[in-house]
């Protein structure tokens, strides 16, 4: 199992996120970042990071499971009100100044924190861990690779199998039973089976609608292996689409193409984006570009760095992200391709091995 | 589609709420109280209720989807960024104070809506809709119960179709095709698959444990159609189990049936968890049941109201609640019997209509 080993550069983290706040505790409410510190996978807990101690916090339902998960945490399970735990068992004895997660903690929680457990400074950090869980590991990075190796093998498996007069939900349903039965734990999000008219819309859900021939289908999906996402999506043709199809993904592959070409670590967010959309823009089809270039993936399969006009920050060394250009015209058809990247100081390494040639099923 | 007519109670409960709160406008920002307010089912959207008017903002990924779908609001798209886009179009004009949902915004997202947007009131209001939301409207429980007819029919399937030596992951993976096929638009929750000791853990994950005769089965799944939920488990042998599973499982059973029998509408939560719980805790596995009695499903799995020992409220009328008593022990085995049913002022209606006798397959 991966996820779970707290490695010296993760302590580094935390003990760094301790100095530069000057604080005595750190409030982990984010259940991704509680996996990455900890390893523990239960849908309710909360993480406190003392200079000396590490506590992971959770409910009866995750007695046991928590005992086999956590081996670098001390595990505290009392009633379903964490913050009483917290307090019943004094975590936060002779803290004067706590940092919590602005981003991960709704106001509510944070009105029922301050007057639960008074007597202490909260000071709210938004992000307060991304950078560190962007920047992915080897172990991490394969474990990814392993998950997009099973949705890889998915879609050889479609293009095979996709008929003309299949429906878009029963080939959803097939590609999580491929998926699910070639070891992935579960879909990192719900399949995007888009035919016809539905690939304009950028994340339709499958609809009853059944394959014709001339129909453009865009597939985007991606599966959960020990933990990491995978994610790729892939556009073909059923027999032969109007020739402005064609001619659109060949847009959309040179914008991709462009981008992972020119991405590197350190570069700025937008720039990166820019790369793409320039392609698509001088081939008068900015508008139909609605949404950013990609996103950071890992534990979870949206997470920082957005790659975006709108982002305004570099991007950071060895974070996995996808470059996905897309254009869509509506009640017509759309076009998306998309591939992982990892950052490097030099370049990128693509981890997605599927073709992206035109592909008439 | 069910969920998008604005119905006139719907219409009701926004009002009183303006009132209740004297507030000119409402902030929901909870996807599935968008949905059902106004049916937009997408993943990013933020629902402004003014007193004569209904504002859906999104962004350019639902374009299409939005306009669709939304029918009895004003729907505005445009940058990714959507409290820009309630400044730029005004939605918020002449508004001197607005309520929020404190349960389902960020501090870090109201830290900014407040630099965003100055001059406004803000109160932050937990569980705003939730009393409304919880007491469906008849078609809301038919779309339900359709729901639960589906997870029937793959639960039949299922005790054909099990045998000693299949993997819980492979199990799972059957129970999700199966739902699909049969016209789920997706699962409600992963799939527990967990056998022989993995169902002492009330939130196992399917594993590739194989199935050995004389194992404890418990299965718990639900599916979403319509955008409603169902839920059901069902605790089944593998052969010929040792003889405690079997007492245990009557134990279960009974203080399931007696909760049943004893549900209606206006009784506090407490006292309908304790009804099952007395039954266990008087044969002596009270420390075993370690978690609440049941929780509310509809547009969500699990959502307001929790059927639990520490929930200080009443439940209201046609609130429907899963009715979910087990017992856990360590390391052997664990039982768990879960119907969904419906409140009503004299008693309830039971929406599941598996078989709970003593199965063994």
């Amino acid at each position: 199992m991966l996820g779970w080993s707290l490695t010296e550069a993760r302590i580094n983290t935390l003990r760094g996120a301790l100095d530069e706040h000057s604080a005595d505790a750190l409030w982990i409410s984010s259940l991704p970042d509680i996996r990455w510190v900890c390893g523990f996978t239960g849908s309710n807990g909360l993480l406190i990071v003392r200079r000396e101690s590490l506590h992971l916090i959770t409910d009866g339902r995750y007695t046991t499971q928590a005992a086999r998960e956590v081996k670098q945490a001390r595990v505290h399970v009392r009633g379903a009100n964490l913050v009483e735990t917290v307090k019943s068992d004094r975590i936060l004895e002779s803290c004067r100044r706590a940092v919590f997660q602005s981003d991960h903690l709704s106001v509510a929680e944070y009105v029922r924190l301050q007057e639960s457990i008074p007597g202490i400074e909260w000071e709210g950090h938004e992000g307060l861990l991304v950078q560190a869980v962007a920047s992915k590991d080897e172990q991490e990075i394969d474990a990814i690779r392993a998950a997009q190796r099973i949705t890889e093998a998915v879609f050889e498996y479609l293009l095979d199998w996709i008929r003309p007069g299949m429906m878009e939900q029963e080939i959803a349903a097939e590609v999580i039973y491929q998926h699910l039965r070639r070891g992935a734990e579960r879909m990192s999000f719900e399949p995007i089976i888009a035919s016809g008219p539905n690939s304009a819309l950028p994340h339709a859900r499958p609809t009853r609608r059944t394959l014709s021939t001339g129909d453009v289908l865009l597939l985007d999906f991606g599966c959960v292996k020990d933990g990491y996402a995978s994610d790729m999506t892939r556009t073909v043709a059923v027999g032969k689409p109007d020739d402005e199809a064609r001619m659109v993904y060949d847009v959309v592959l040179e914008a991709q193409l462009k981008a992972i070409e020119g991405a590197h670590a350190g570069m700025a967010s937008k720039d990166l984006d820019a790369l793409a959309r320039d392609v698509i823009s001088e081939k008068g089809y900015g508008e139909a570009f609605t949404h950013g270039l990609g996103h950071g993936i890992g534990l979870q399969t949206h997470e920082w760095p957005r790659v975006a006009s709108t982002a305004e920050y570099t991007l950071p060394p060895k974070a996995v992200v996808s470059i996905e250009p897309g254009i869509y015209l509506p009640d017509r058809f759309g076009v998306r391709i998309e591939d992982l990247i990892v950052l490097r100081e030099d370049g990128s390494d693509v981890l997605t091995l599927a073709s992206k040639e035109w592909t008439e099923i």
